[in-house]
């Protein structure tokens, strides 16, 4: 079990909780100018409902060099206990990868990261070595654009026909020999998210889509479960950070939108009969 | 035409080059600790020879903040008139990949990028926005882990099979619309690269994979060019870059290996009965 698992199963335990935050900076959404103090007035009132966070590196590369300082300055803001994910869905040939995977865990220092797997086994490879850190491949997104490419039935060498996110799910299993390989399966695609549960028993999924992309927050946990009724990671951003425009209560409406959540995935998990 | 179409024909015209040097700064390979004074040591020995330059961001990620203002200094000392490549292979949902456009574009200033397909058509409108700029789509790549998803058998809705990469070209050319698209496509596949240019007759494609990594150069010219003889750009990076650990004499030996590059692609063009 990988690290970033570790410190997942033991938050997540403490705080009853299935819920990360993606901490995703948009100043026309945002209540506040400095992005700093937002960010960790989100976490300082989040931290005890939750399980883990992700900033989207996109959100911060966005303010240039000012935006990487940010983003350092709300990691070192998270309690050192709660898993990180970064979140920047790379994936490029063996050598760069390598510094792709330096620059994310050695530098950053984060607990996981999502990745692309189009280019295929060894860019996965320095990040597989990483045996502490989990990563988490891109099987089925959330928006939708995803039936284009990941939606188009493949035929394998047997003369088998499945979805090509089926095919990278069943890859990504033979390929997690050092169980650190997560998936994201988005939320708005339960279908999806039971078809592939059976293909990764034992995988941990990170669902996002759910919130402002509309997903189907209790078809999610209820298709996304492993047979313990743990295994999953939803992800909201938006929804949670923006929740209130107003200066003075902003903070508390984010705390209270992020119980609703996790109150809501809880509740999926007792009617599975999987209660903390 | 893109403004970055426009200022690689003026370019390459100028240089009588297809040949981009990759701009990918590996300290265990670097004959100066000083990677800025390597850069533009190495800029200025070669930008009579070339028609572009492509930094890939995972080797200055891999330094932290620092790693990013080697990348300011060093694109800053790259001439206006030669076209840059910011190579990140991203790809996100479409209000991410909205930041990251605004990153690429409006922060670093780039003047094209490579993007991976995965998340279908909405992940790259934000990019496809800036009509002025190219996006090279990751079709075909040149490591060995290519063959495990870019070659698997499609099967689209009217029952017809193709490798996925194929599929992927077939979309980038649906999706084309403001000419403002080009394809990745290896110089160790010219089997592939022979079956997407009639797929994508007039398209750019950005040709990586040659030196170091092996591909077949004068086979990827004569398979990648389009009917004018044009219509590719041939990265090389660390076969340049590294040519020699003499402090004193490196760079002399990196223009001379970038002299070769350019005359062996030149050498193609000419059997191919089209020279500059």
């Amino acid at each position: 079990m990988s690290l970033f698992r570790d410190k997942f199963k033991k938050v997540a335990e403490k705080n009853k909780s299935l819920l990360c935050i993606g901490l995703d900076p948009d100043p026309e959404k945002m209540p506040l100018n400095d992005i700093i103090l937002f960010n960790n007035l989100i976490i300082e009132a989040t931290q005890d409902i939750i399980c883990s966070y992700k900033p989207n590196l996109g959100f911060y590369e966005q303010f240039g060099s000012d935006g990487l300082k940010i983003l350092e300055a709300t990691l070192k803001s998270i309690p050192k206990e709660i898993p990180v994910i970064g979140d920047a869905k790379m994936g490029d040939i063996g050598s760069t990868s390598k510094a792709y995977a330096h620059a994310m865990f050695d530098i950053w220092g984060f607990d996981a990261i999502t990745f692309n797997p189009y280019l295929g086994k060894d860019s996965l490879d320095p990040f597989l070595a990483y045996k502490d850190k989990e990563l988490f491949i891109l099987c089925r997104t959330s928006n939708p654009g995803a039936k284009y490419f990941q939606d188009l039935l493949v035929i394998n060498a047997a003369n088998e026909k499945r979805p090509l996110y089926q095919y990278i799910a069943l890859k990504a299993e033979e390929w997690n020999e050092e169980d650190n390989i997560g998936l994201v399966v988005g939320a708005s695609s339960t279908h999806e998210l039971k078809k592939v549960r059976p293909i990764c028993p034992t995988m941990l999924f990170l669902i996002p889509g759910v919130g402002t992309q509309g997903g189907d927050l209790q078809g999610a946990v209820k298709s996304g479960v492993d047979n313990q009724g743990r295994g999953i990671i939803i992800n909201v951003a938006r929804d949670i950070l923006y929740a209130s425009k107003d200066k003075k209560r902003f903070v508390e409406a984010s705390r209270a939108r992020a119980i609703e959540f996790r109150d809501e995935i809880n509740d999926s998990l007792v009617s599975l009969g999987k209660p903390w």
